[in-house]
């Protein structure tokens, strides 16, 4: 045996991970820089990441490290505010979009820096934008310089203990006081507590209060109000009770607050009157396109759909550097191998992570879409507005309402999936996925709550696919044409008369999957449509919304795969990107709703069952050819990624080792509770610790 | 408006939560006290269960509270410590059984201190009892007191950084020196360096390490061996290297470590060594029956099958009352009702929540019979053993295969399937459920690992269906009749031939689906029989072993359950019970494994629609009008449940906001780092801080 000594000493031959990628990375038949700027919708975007990227990995304050997952609650609220601190210099120096990119990227890293910069610049500052005059949006976020993170500190107070999903149904109320020209902002009781408001326990100093307007006994609905909360000691205001909300699943970097209002006063220009008006006298003007004042909760919606996609493309690089490194057994189709066999060379690993691979390829194309599509609508919408031009102004509502549906089903189905996604990946690296170095711990724990918040994924999902219920209704009951992302429901009648669209092999392309999707999402829809009609009720075909909501995710992210492949200019690329769409629609659109596809007779069983028997296990070969030049291709540098397994070089062992080792002395050889238990180890015997009380010589004694 | 003051002041009526429960309770058809005792398996053990339930809600160490949601990693593990030097109490005085029920129970809301015992009592003990001689054990567990956790201090060294799954394949050596008489132990390379060891970090004493055996150059493969790690002043021994392995996902109460041995050395009789004896000169003695020493490591995967009823047994009852309690929305069902609909009364809530109760019954009846399975199984073969009648020995180990595929098949799917639950039941709670005080969070970090160690749940899943696969091979190649949990395999022909077992609803009973499953498993395993002999290798059906032990799994719960629904005596528990078991099968099989019913032919497409699309909410409605009774009967107390919104009574906005406020203190308005946060909101202009350099005066003077 030699002893060798290389970095380590070792006294027979060890584990040679980085020998494997660079094995992977010789047999790539593309560049993975090539490949970027195709996922990431543009080179121009995909440089700026880099750009960005690098910024941030050299940044004191804003970089990740894995001191980063040990951190109490109170040490990561003030990391999260020394970043918040260090992004100010971002937000007054670079363009406005670079700045939203350099957030966008931090919160795959850093959620809770993500969302309470997001709830002061997005939910805050959008809901005086969507609501408030003109006026109003130049006095508090110009003037005031709230945009700039500065004077003030916005909260969003919408939910309320008792009221989450259904924020038209909040208690607080705001009650016109005709005689000093105030609104009287009142929590009447437990359950209209404001609850979970993001920045409100020790940030905020004002926060917009959805409250009840309530003029001369008359509730008027839910309306929004700045409210201040903390004077610019930053001492709470007169009747402002706030307190933290305390632990959480995850991001402990955010202080969210509850809040009640005990009869606190505010001028009654500070309620946001965009659309609803209260004048001196009382008297309340509600002109209609008072829907307008949503659209800017979408941002958030689209927003989190991006994040879907960033989140999967990290953690699908973790696994598969991990499935190409690790070697474990040796499997019986490789049994002329000398070492074991990688992770990655077994059909059933490669079933469990390829098709997130694909599916990430899938989100980044298709939330690039959807990022592009809420621009243009939201700039044609305030266009048609500010000119006051009715016409343009409903043509743009018509687009938003497929932005609607779009964001909500994108929203809901891709942050469910991302969940999965973690959870998968992270099985998929055994033991060493639970270390919290590996980054999956806190990425879950942080990620789960997008599952929730703006927008209960269900509650989102049913909201989409009552829109595509209620769109085929329309179809089949005026036989008409529609436009918009749905305008595929137009051919449902031809749909539901077809059976069996599906019956070979061979007609599993992307474009027949799309027309499967579409003649699948029909019939759903149409039965669906009957149940609701049978029964008058929507909540009776719930589930059948939830599911159409999902399929049609699908088929956006489909769509868009297809037709991004189809323009790409270099073969090696488009041919790749080929493998991967066939890969996404046979795992992710026709086995996952395999029963769906057969059950409403759009797919033959048979062919159903040679999805999952051969071609799924065909697929995944296909793509993990190439799979460590397609996660290459998301371009996380290891610094973004943070993982100790996840390394670009695969120098796993030695580097989670490293770290293990930094972050937890190996000096301390014993606990610091260790008297205890070495106390503990070495106690008497139970006679000794019971005074011997109960020996037989004390016996004797006390029955003498 | 009318000013009241009850508990708190409310200005008009807030939510009722506790109304709404004491509803459900009125219309309770049965007594919960009697349906604990049958999901428990008998009266006695409900009865123990509760006495262990008082005592542990009493004391003031072992107790849950909301602070155990709030510690860092290092109060988490003296906390551990503190309650495993409580537990020595009852080691030592309590029956042994009843200690492991106890420990089993605090596994629930403690699982590091769960597994920081289990590692030591069960893990090492059971190693040196299935591995070593009388005397070995003797001298190590009862002179040394190990069993009572005194003196020595256990763990249980076999996985490596290199090497999980593959047990065999662990490179950490132990070379007999025969000059000495002694093994030599070494780590060769970073790949061997012992890792994720429970206990090592801080508590142990002793390690069993699982090393190969080499002597004169000879690898004898793996044994094990007893290794001193520490000295009776817990100093590390002589060539021992101990680390901290750091922060974890969850589970951050055990102090996980890495070892290194290098060139440690023991003596000979420190092999374990029932089975493989090395006498003085080295020549090894290898008798058959080695495969017995494995039988030790099932007693964990049988408790985590348990502690998956147990740990869904918390959840689906803090989220059946909450769902209760809770109201939003106004269903388009329920438009006569005054207030807003509770959550349980929705279709699609029924339909996320409902079928995990009706799991938790069959889990529940399910995981009580395989402990009993287990202990008959260990029992039989000791004495068998012990009796050295090797026609006992083998009628004993014919069981223990039984007892290795059902354990496999269940501890794996259950685990899963608890993950799910978890996932659903925290989102079922929607924001209260991100909160660390309704439980969810630490307990599903806590939980995953389950799904990965002492087998991970693929690698189990594969070796189940292997089995099964094995089976009917040999079925259908000899032609003969299999005895054990799998003797339903033995109809394999018959099921082979005949299609679509299921075409009507009324054939949706318990019996007949239990028939339809055996169907399909063995046209599922059938079908990957002839894969894996087509292409010689049984890695190719991978993914079709794990489905076929998820089946299996599914087939031994519905049975359990259907045979102890029958022997029910009560009419209003057996009526409940039978509606639960129809929900069990129609959800949990029928729909979950819709696809393979529907393409192996086992079920007609037109049934399975109609399963989702009627029966399934029909059937979750029949539970729903039980469903709190129901939960009750897992009598699992508040202190218990450990849940701010879970508590018997219903009072959950009170009861959230007073464990809020008291693990919050509001009258600490500011956070520690607020000056930081207003000298950054109150920050100077750009051109101020820098120093005026790029104003227009500095320009003109640096111009000039």
């Amino acid at each position: 045996m030699v002893i060798q000594s290389k970095s380590l000493v070792s006294t027979s031959p060890g584990p040679d991970p980085v020998a494997s990628i660079a094995e992977e990375r010789a047999n790539a038949t593309f560049d993975p820089v090539d490949m970027h700027a195709v996922v990431e919708g543009s080179p121009e975007k995909a440089q700026k990441i880099l750009e960005l990227y690098q910024s941030l990995e050299r940044d004191p304050i804003l970089a990740p490290g894995f001191h980063d997952y040990e951190l109490s609650r109170d040490e990561n609220r003030e990391q999260t505010t020394a970043r918040i601190n260090r992004m100010t210099q971002y937000v007054e120096n670079e363009p406005y979009e670079d700045f939203w990119r350099r957030l966008n990227l931090m919160t795959v890293y850093d959620p809770s820096l993500g969302i309470r910069i997001s709830v002061n610049l997005g939910l805050f500052i959008n809901c005086i934008r969507g609501n408030g005059t003109d006026a109003q949006y130049n006095y508090w976020c110009v003037e005031k310089e709230a945009r700039h993170m500065k004077q003030l500190w916005g909260c969003f107070g919408m939910t309320e203990l008792g009221h989450g999903s259904n924020a038209a149904g909040v208690e607080t109320t705001a009650t016109f006081d005709e005689k000093t020209d105030e609104f009287v902002v009142n929590t009447p009781h437990i359950g209209a507590t404001k609850w979970w408001i993001g920045g409100a326990a020790h940030s905020a100093t004002h926060c917009v209060v959805y409250a009840r307007l309530i003029i001369k006994g008359k509730d008027y609905g839910v309306k929004t109000f700045v409210v201040p909360l903390r004077d610019s000691r930053h001492q709470l205001m007169p009747g402002v009770a706030i307190g933290d909300i305390g632990s959480k699943m995850g991001r402990e970097g955010v202080d969210n607050g509850w809040i009640q209002f005990s009869n606190v006063r505010i001028p009654r220009f500070f309620m946001l009157q965009k659309f609803c008006k209260v004048d001196r006298s009382g008297k309340v003007d509600l002109p209609p396109l008072e829907q307008l004042s949503y659209i800017s909760l979408l941002q958030g919606r689209v927003g989190m759909a991006s994040d879907s996609y960033r989140i999967c493309a990290r953690f699908i690089t973790i696994a598969t550097r991990y499935a190409v490194g690790r070697r474990q057994f040796k499997s019986d189709q490789r049994e002329d191998e000398k070492e074991e066999t990688q992770l990655i060379n077994y059909p059933l690993h490669q079933r469990r992570i390829m098709p997130y691979l694909a599916l990430t390829y899938a989100m980044g194309l298709g939330t690039d879409r959807l990022e592009r599509q809420h621009a243009e609508t939201v700039k044609n919408l305030e266009a048609a507005v500010a000119k006051k031009n009715e016409k343009a102004i409903y043509a743009a509502l018509a687009n938003t309402k497929s932005l609607f549906v779009d964001s909500a089903a994108l929203k809901s189905t891709l942050t469910w999936l991302a969940e999965s996604c973690i959870t998968e990946t992270r099985q998929a690296c055994g033991g060493s996925g639970y270390s919290a170095y590996s980054g999956f711990g806190k990425s879950y724990a942080d990620w789960v709550v997008q599952c929730t918040w703006e927008g209960d994924n269900n509650v989102l999902g049913m909201s989409a696919g009552r829109a595509l219920i209620k769109n085929i209704q329309t179809i089949l009951e005026k036989d008409i044409r529609i436009k918009g992302s749905t305008a595929y429901l137009s051919d449902a009648k031809e749909y539901l008369n077809r059976r069996y669209y599906l019956k070979r092999e061979e007609q599993l392309t992307a474009i027949e999957t799309l027309r499967a999707l579409e003649v699948l999402i029909v019939r759903v829809a149409a039965a669906a449509a009957e149940k609701q009609e049978k029964l008058e009720s929507w909540d009776a075909v719930s589930y059948e919304r939830v599911l159409l909501s999902k399929l049609h995710a699908h088929h956006y992210l489909l769509e868009t795969l297809f037709l991004a492949t189809r323009k790409v200019q270099k073969p090696e690329l488009s041919y790749v990107l080929s493998k991967v769409t066939k890969l996404y629609l046979l795992t992710n659109v026709l086995e996952a709703f395999a029963r769906d596809f057969v059950s409403y007779a759009v797919i033959k069983p048979q062919l159903s069952l040679q999805v999952s028997s051969k071609l799924v296990p065909e697929s995944c070969l296909e793509v993990r050819g190439q799979a460590v030049p397609l996660v290459d291709s998301f371009q996380q540098p290891d610094g973004f990624l943070n993982s100790a397994v996840g390394v670009y070089d695969g120098n796993m062992y030695e580097n989670y080792f490293k770290v293990v080792k930094t972050h937890n002395d190996p000096t301390k050889t014993k606990a610091p509770y260790s008297l205890d238990l070495e106390d503990m180890l070495n106690r008497g015997s139970i006679l000794s610790r019971a005074r011997f009380e109960n020996d037989t010589e004390a016996s004797k004694k006390l029955s003498s």
